[in-house]
């Protein structure tokens, strides 16, 4: 792909154990917005990665090996609990964290951008199920344990899974106008939680989980 | 992986130009089921896999090589065009749906499950946004142009994109009881839209304005 200047590239992060919806929950929502768009996925070292619920999926790019993208997107899943104490993806997603213009997590991914340390004096949020293992790797973040997703600056962070897709409208919206992510939304046939801080999960069970 | 008899073997089955969120919604929830199910992906031919947005996964096994499956799970997406004229693969769809306990598509999938023939004389819904091309391509089949999902017997059938979630839960709910889907929506952070006769998308911008 031999993307415009105006293209947004978005470097969509994959590692062993890696959360499905995370990464193409997002990834559908902005991949309709068509030429606008090109997407990669990356991870450690380019090839197969299986995710957390089997499934297998490619990276084309090692993330060592990649410059110039807009956004990073890092999704949760199991496979953050044995990454966060893996220094080579942390200083790789530093890397690439402090180069993009904008950085996205989903779900547990933001332990990994808090144990990267780039998370460190801003605001952010993750799966509320898995709070105090995650906010545990960021003593220097502003943990929101109330919010679909944050907003802070460059940095967007979701709650659980399904929350990503509506960090993405949010993010489709600032970066191409409401309407925009509004008109994505009724292509993909999905109800908008447009409303940033309601988040009708954050007092489930106080169980942990997986996520 | 070696499940146990009791475990839901599920095949989902990709093709050049699948769409990311019909395959990767449903399997993120099922997923969720931990050892409950065991999920393989499969395509016409073993191996790497492009979807409509990028990204490129692994069908681990080939349409023609894999037995003893409960549910075969079809995905829409631009692909569905060029392959509702692949009598290939619709010859191996249609094999593998009269074999399976429960047949699923999302958005335009259905337009390969009716062409293969398999949804003669059932009901079944699709992409509102693609009604008019998919129903040409089974005209014994019973359409339903306004439906989240559509079930008839083994065969369920969803409206776009996000819709096979709901339909997902659906399912779910049918196999594992209601409760179960309840707890899988509240893990994946989803608002099921558990009525499968509601669809606030079958109607365009037009006709809903007009109530």
């Amino acid at each position: 792909m031999n993307p415009s200047p105006s293209t947004l590239k978005i470097a969509a992060v994959l590692f062993p154990g890696f959360e499905l919806l995370d990464v193409f929950g997002p990834l559908e929502l902005f991949g309709l917005l068509q030429e606008k768009v090109a997407i990669t996925m990356v991870a450690e070292r380019a090839g197969p990665v299986r995710s957390s619920q089997g499934p297998v999926c490619v990276a084309e790019a090692a993330l060592g090996a990649i410059a110039g993208f807009d956004l990073l997107l890092v999704p949760g899943g199991r496979g953050t609990r044995p990454e966060v104490d893996n220094p080579t993806l942390l200083g790789l997603l530093r890397a690439r964290a402090e180069e993009a213009k904008f950085v996205a997590s989903v779900c547990t991914g933001s332990a990994l951008l808090a144990k990267s340390g780039v998370l460190d004096d801003r605001s952010a949020t993750t799966n509320k199920r898995a709070f105090d293992w995650v906010t545990l790797h960021g003593p220097k973040v502003r943990w929101i344990r109330r919010a679909r997703w944050v907003e802070d600056g460059r940095f967007f962070t979701s709650s659980g899974v399904s929350a990503g897709m509506d960090m993405t409208l949010g993010l489709i919206a600032k970066l191409f106008g409401r309407e925009t992510s509004l008109e994505i939304a009724h292509r993909a046939e999905y109800t908008w939680h447009e409303d940033k801080n309601h988040d009708p999960f954050a007092a489930g069970p106080a169980e942990s989980a997986k996520g």
